[in-house]
């Protein structure tokens, strides 16, 4: 038997289920090379507890809704294997790789995801196992190295940029408005926060603040009261990631309610206590990484694309690889997939280069140059009474071969 | 002359400009009855400061755009009329009718808009101008009285339901969840909330807490440990408006920070300190409002249709009314729409009825019967490069013509 396992791992995005079904139909495009398709519940814990269901048992229909589900259909998970290969976990997954006679591993993950992916083929290489190990990338905060841009992405920052936009019709009809705080989600590199800098001119945000660049709460006190004098109200737009000593907000944190609240609630109370400014804080929160509604396309067809061409490659041969998506033209945008070795993704982290900032508060032309290509394309939803159709798969786990 | 002003009032609709855009095309298939066709530039405040603006000198194009436009593209305002009518506030517009030559009056609001309405129109009769003052509903609460619904709220209740699955599948993908309460708008009525309710088994929130029923923070606790046992997660959904003792969290509002967070935080709070439960709060927010990408078709259709109505109910002679919405039929919906006095409708409100409720937590049968029509039907909506195209008027002010 020659099976097949498809792992999705860490937070899901809008397009990850798009991967998958990719790889799925590509795998049952080659039934002379893989037997069964697998999916692993919850993430890489499906594999080191021998919980993995038939794709091929569920529904057709639900098959084809996963390129608008958001959220990750096979399940995830938070838990990271340990950095030690010696850990017995390994020992466990390698056991169950035999005993569902599993060919291909084909992981779908961020960072942490393509380390544990390079430790899973370095140890079947060892033990003389034809087993092919691929990753595919993932992630909404864009962060991963050795590729252009990350599956996910694209889509969330056309969820940041039309929402903001929409946000900033409703916050500029009045005269007089409220200062605005808009959070969106990026821990340590602020490639979605950047998004914003792309809302048209008529909604676009008046300052932004990325994690790359030191936050100063007092130059932060000195911009907003700037524009809010000049304009009667502000956009703001700030990545969850800040971080500084939050002065006042600090109290709040000894009564153990720090993990409550978020960088833009912190600001907001500066400015309350500091300026006596009120805002309005807007967290964009899940809707960013789970939204049907507003896909680009291309981030899309790439997500379907290159869950496609890992099964290929992994069919062909090539095992220890993630794919990667290189810029081949600029203008107009073309871009080519690689196969690049895990070792050289995992644990490495991309954060927005200096050329892209135009100063500490606006992108410049060329990160706007990079991100344009990336949204565009509309996809249709399918709907049934006004609620969008999406994927719920029964998975039902099978027993092992052996 | 003969000519129109038409006012956009309080907090705004996704399909808002709609209906502003529905009373603009009649007006123009009606140029023996109407001359000039003026917004009035934030709210009432044009029609009292003398700050109109000719529609017919802005950009076709941004009149089109206008069915996709969230927030009021008139500008709106948050300033209320004194409830005195000899307040001489009402001479000043009284003035600017006749300088201006206004012969109809169209505003779209909820309660308080409709109250201004009604003073107007009674002003005018008293002085014998012949000015007919028409209201067009307009609030995503749905808590105006003498109407089936109102113009803005399926658009909001497409935006939860779909929004909330989303979300929950995203929620669920994890083996151990966390509890995500979802804080939906609406300070007095739950219509909004309730909406959830809608949302597929598969994503379905356990818990709805609606402001009509008396909050109850030991019964909420019990109620989610309750779920949390038993599923690992909970999905609860409140309105902001729940009145409740806040408890520990009443503390952090000793130092001022009260406005600055929620009724969802304050829950998170509790669910911690009471049962080291860890949560995610996420607040729908102004995407509620602001969403056009979620738009029910029938209720776009309804609000130009109403706007069309309004103006030519105006023409035919018919004053000091507003348009409501009654449903002919159950199954299938037909709606029709109807005159009613304003002074029927003014501070009147509407709460949800009790056989709406199945129980505390849970709609009925008959709330979820009542809602799904009307959130059926897309609508396709226009990009440029992955962008929504939104409506941006010059608003330059006229000069009155007496």
């Amino acid at each position: 038997m020659k099976n097949m396992v498809y792992i999705q791992s860490g937070g899901p995005t809008s397009v990850i289920n798009s991967s998958l079904y990719g790889a799925y139909k590509e795998a049952v495009r080659l039934p002379e090379e893989i037997d069964h398709i697998y999916g692993s519940i919850n993430g890489i814990e499906g594999l080191v507890d021998g919980k993995l269901f038939d794709l091929r048992e569920e529904d057709p229909e639900d098959i084809e809704l996963l390129i608008q589900t958001p959220g990750a259909a096979l399940g995830t998970t938070r838990r990271k294997l340990p950095k030690d290969i010696n850990d017995p976990v390994y020992e466990q997954i390698l056991e169950n790789i035999q005993r569902f006679e599993i060919k291909y591993i084909f992981v779908n993950g961020g960072n942490d995801s393509m380390d544990t992916c390079n430790k899973i083929s370095i140890l079947c290489e060892k033990r003389g196992l034809d087993v092919r190990v691929f990753g595919v990338p993932k992630t909404i905060d864009n962060d991963l190295a050795c590729t252009d841009h990350t599956l996910g992405y694209a889509s969330a920052a056309k969820v940041v940029i039309n929402s903001i936009y929409a946000i900033s019709k409703d916050a500029l009809c009045y005269k007089k408005g409220k200062v605005h705080i808009i959070e969106v989600m990026g821990r340590n590199a602020g490639w979605l926060t950047a998004a914003a800098d792309l809302v048209p001119d008529d909604g676009r945000p008046d300052l932004i603040y990325l994690p790359e660049n030191k936050f100063d709460p007092e130059q932060f006190l000195k911009d907003v009261k700037e524009v809010n004098d000049k304009k009667g109200l502000a956009i703001v737009v700030i990545s969850e990631g800040l971080e500084f000593e939050r002065g006042q907000a600090h109290e709040v944190d000894s009564f153990g309610h720090a993990q409550l609240s978020g960088a833009g609630q912190a600001l907001a109370t500066l400015l309350q206590e500091r300026l006596g400014l009120n805002s309005r804080v807007v967290e964009l929160s899940l809707y960013q990484r789970a939204n049907p509604f507003l896909l680009s396309r291309n981030d899309r067809d790439e997500a379907i694309e290159v869950g496609e061409l890992a099964v290929r490659s992994a069919v062909r041969g090539e095992t220890g690889k993630m794919i990667v998506m290189k810029r081949v033209c600029k203008k107009p945008y073309v871009g080519r997939f690689e196969l690049v070795p895990l070792s050289e993704v995992a644990n490495a982290e991309r954060k927005i280069p200096a050329e892209f900032m135009q100063d500490k508060t606006r992108m410049s032309e060329a990160f706007r140059d990079y991100l344009r290509p990336l949204i565009e394309g509309q996809v249709s939803v399918k709907f049934r009474g006004g609620i969008v159709r999406l994927t719920n798969f029964k998975k039902v786990p099978v027993k092992p071969a052996k």
